[in-house]
């Protein structure tokens, strides 16, 4: 049986006091956020952040909306996924501020110094670890959630480290370090995880109206994506940016509009891929979006991350499923693996086709460094995740059973009544009760009563 | 019956594959976004960018949740409503941004150069289409809301041609262009697929949780407005729209709830209108935001439209069903119709008054003007709306039955059990015949099982 | 019998007129939004706007999307909970606008200029009145709730006055002025309105989807808090606020997972306090957001917040309603009353540690005016709320009765099959008809009909 209290709350209370403690110790504002700061260097810095605030925020909707909402799908999930999706964001918020802030420190300074930028940086973190969340949702519980974050964060670190300060590859939106990166290791924690039963459950699939709340989570990823691809850069490549993951995104919903109604066997729309693959276009733009890709590269991007995930929604992951027991509860493999690993191809293309020189390298060379930072992110991605799988599922952090799997009954106290369909089932039988009392089948009744 | 495999998936394609060709011809960035653009001009027009975009995705806001939502009302038509409307804005995106490209070239240039107002271009026709989709919801399929989305962003581009570059009225918000072109067009094309037996359809309608769903689109399309009557303009423009159109709607939503109240024979308030009448404010607002109409001038224009608005839903829209057949099932000539006409004849008095001077013209003849764009955008409508109505009669475009109006199933695949009242109904039928075992009439069918 | 026509209606328009005469009279727009204001200042000013006016959009969407869906937790309460909260929002704009501008004349000016500043102004007067709201939702009518707004408003800028132009109080996230002084206000005129049947009542509570409905207000409160406590200062001040209370928020919302769940008897999370006390931090972060609190401190702030909110909704609601008959609908004073205690408290004790003076003022000195306005404000809110529950109290204001509380039916016109349960139920006793045509217990049925 699976508890949250006692483990959670006990893991949950001393992260918070160890926290406080090396903020302490290591975390301050920057000197352009000083009270009395009013240098021109500082007055350029604070302008930075002014234009940067607003796709911050963008960016902040998209995790606690965007993600939280887009899990709400599951009938009986939709406290755990919106609840454990914000427990993680704050959590990640905290933690990665400091994880992010000692890999910067690497080979200089001391203390970590926060500006804005600090935490579009950490949201960048919390959309990796929700992305992982997303290919365990309804299997794990929260002790799990959290300690799993808790790796992710400092294998996210390592990934960055190589891939950006030792290998020199480009990646403005994530597609590899956030996407590709989150998906594989989600994926190799979920292998590990999975449980007979798992699949076909009774309680996975959606219904009606956890559809509809779904899709405000899609729609607000999708609209605010333009802010989280062009949010670490500036000027005219911010605005580049902008306008390639615009493009990429309508041109991939058109597209996965198109692909799923002619893979159904009755010509009909599958709500999954609506949700889920006219996301892609943002995940295959990420790593080139700031590029000279011109608008019809990044409608050809955007096309093909359509094609892509909605093909893997409908074929692949059934497929690996029966074949490897991988059981991806949102998809993230069609969503964020395949699109994550089509953007970092995509950018090593471009960099090869333009072949504009970067730091001393050719654009060919270039292009070469960005598909071997994607192969060490698949690389690691997958042993993380393989570690922290095993790890997970030693039987001291709440497991859950086959019975207790994606339903909220577990780990929410539900009052009498809190379930529509169980309020609408006892007044049913009200009624069936009073029917049976209004038109007796033989007057027994009546009289008993 | 209808089915969107095959036309829809060829039309989409065939679209995506044009719009790549095209935009490869024809469409770059402008040279304010080159990656080395450097020069005093590229800088101000980047701060223009920047200072812009937190409006531009305001606006995207209203497109996707906004309209979006707001049109989830009914109570068996969520998917289709988000949905649809989802692929739209997509699709329009690209296809405007080529068209409304075009237009702007006449008479000079040959290539299309994007900034981030571009963007904000493109979605004000994506408005214009999604206010014309308000009017035939639940009665068209796919195919057909995709040919009107084709034709009717070339339309709305004439229209634009004749009314501001032809006779130089002035419309920031798009009241003339955008709300009262978008409705009558969609009226006309309402009009003319009219069925027997659209009418007090029993599908039609809403049920507790879809009008609260509707109220995200609602509240979303309310609070970010002032971003859309304000984004075309800048500086002491942009500030004196923001404040116009807050004040236009806030008078415009206490009215609406004292008129519904008012109205109704027990005296209860309709979810109808305010859902929707709320916004009239903003439409109204539109020709005039930018003018110095004074914040009592802004909070009269509110009101008015609230008035109106509230009364057209709740006598006007029956009785031009009844009499003339027209069934406009967002009631979009309530919300963008008269109160773009509302808007046109402000504007027109807001010249006439103030009297000062512009282009050449007193404020008087500009009045005029206003009013004369406003006569040719009704009748532009009107007859594109009429001819793009007839086009999608032809029975080649997957024509709805009776049967199939105002239900996703139609369309979209639906699991078992996805419809939460079907989830429940079979988990009451088990309860009956549980029920009937523990308490059999006779014992008969105790026996029997 | 309650009903909203006549009175409601009424009042409204009466108060539409008059906003119209005194905005006529009193309101135009500042002169930086002069149509050809270009002078340095001017351009400064606007510049300030430009960038304020994402943050009051952020600020604007936590009013209407924010308290507005938090609010719909309760079963049968949803559209009162988003519509009241909609037409408080529109009437408390318009209605502060003027009295804000009011209390900022005494001593000089007669004349009212608004700038985008002046909108912020006005939600923060919103915010103070849907406080309140919160502690009468469900037991207070439309009208009630006007007359509540209208002099709420009054007592909020006379605080003002006190506290900030007599006393000299910092508090620019409202800690005070508003999360104190709403909740406390609202919580006498809950007292007051007090009556039996009020508790347990069967309409009082929540449904599956409710829960969820509430969770998009939880969510969108907490990511724009930062742009709610930043908004008001600019710069380096700003961004340290937004960086104090990102942080405070995420340290709350950790702290309130761990002790819900340590404090349920079955180890279990309870959504009440994921929907609210996740924002405390954001409360008690609210007087001191702007000061040098450091990173480490902002977190210590959001941890004591979460403990005190949590246990505030666990212990102390039940507590206050057995014992002195407080009830208390959304537990505001778990949320913005402690909290806000809280709030001024830590700002005290900061400026204290920090001692920098200000105003000729040592830190210490400062601390203790903090203190003396937080004294002054809660005897104000209360003694406001005491006097305006007992004028809401005369039997002239739609007074509801113990059958008609916390139910959408007694103001808002249901079509038949609006609720969902109704919708399903209907087609549920169907079910049984049929079922009992088909399997008749004697054949009596079947034969009757």
């Amino acid at each position: 049986m699976s508890n949250t209290r006692g483990k959670e709350t006990g893991i949950l209370l001393v992260a918070q006091v160890i926290c406080i403690a090396l903020f302490g110790l290591f975390v301050d504002y920057d000197a352009s956020l000083a009270p009395n700061a009013n240098s021109t260097q500082h007055a350029a810095e604070l302008e930075l952040s002014n234009n940067l605030y607003p796709l911050f925020q963008d960016v902040h909707v998209m995790m606690l909306i965007g993600f939280g909402f887009l899990m709400t799908f599951l009938k009986r999930h939709g406290f755990g996924s919106v609840g454990f999706n914000f427990l993680l964001t704050a959590y990640v918020i905290e933690w990665s501020t400091l994880v992010n802030g000692w890999f910067a420190l690497i080979g200089s300074g001391s203390k970590i110094f926060l500006t804005t930028r600090s935490l579009l940086e950490a949201d960048f973190a919390v959309a990796t670890v929700l992305i992982s969340f997303g290919a365990v949702l309804g299997v794990s519980s929260p002790v799990q959630l959290t300690i799993m974050a808790t790796l992710e964060v400092v294998f996210y670190n390592i990934n960055i480290y190589v891939g950006v300060v030792k290998l020199g590859a480009l990646d403005v939106g994530g597609s590899i370090f956030i996407h590709l990166f989150g998906a594989y290791f989600g994926l190799a924690v979920a292998r590990v995880l999975y449980k007979k039963g798992q699949t076909d459950h009774e309680k996975e699939g959606s219904v009606y109206h956890s559809d509809i709340f779904a899709m405000i989570g899609t729609l607000f990823l999708w609209l605010y994506w333009p802010s989280f691809n062009a949010g670490p850069v500036e000027g005219a490549d911010r605005h580049r940016a902008i306008i390639n993951t615009v493009l990429s995104l309508a041109a991939c919903t058109v597209t996965t509009f198109a692909i799923s109604t002619a893979t159904d066997k009755n010509g009909k729309l599958d709500m999954v891929h609506v949700q889920n693959a006219t996301l892609a276009g943002g995940v295959a733009m990420g790593a080139s979006a700031d590029l000279v890709v011109h608008p019809f590269g990044a409608l050809l991007i955007g096309t093909a991350a359509g094609i892509l995930s909605t093909l893997g929604y409908r074929y692949l992951q059934p497929l690996l499923q029966r074949t490897i027991k991988l059981h991806d509860t949102c998809g993230v493999h069609n969503l964020h693996g395949m699109p994550g690993i089509l953007g970092a191809v995509a950018s090593g293309i471009t960099w090869a086709i333009l072949n504009t020189s970067h730091n001393g390298r050719s654009g060919a060379t270039q292009g070469g460094y960005q598909i071997a930072a994607m192969t060490v992110g698949l690389a690691l991605a997958l042993a993380g995740g393989t570690l922290t799988g095993f790890l997970l599922k030693l039987p001291v952090w709440d497991n859950l059973t086959t019975d207790e799997l994606y339903d909220d009954d577990v780990f929410w106290e539900c009052q009498e009544g809190e379930s529509l369909t169980q309020y609408t089932l006892t007044q049913c039988q009200d009624t069936i009760e009073d029917k049976d009392v209004e038109t007796p089948a033989d007057g027994s009744e009546a009289a008993a009563k």
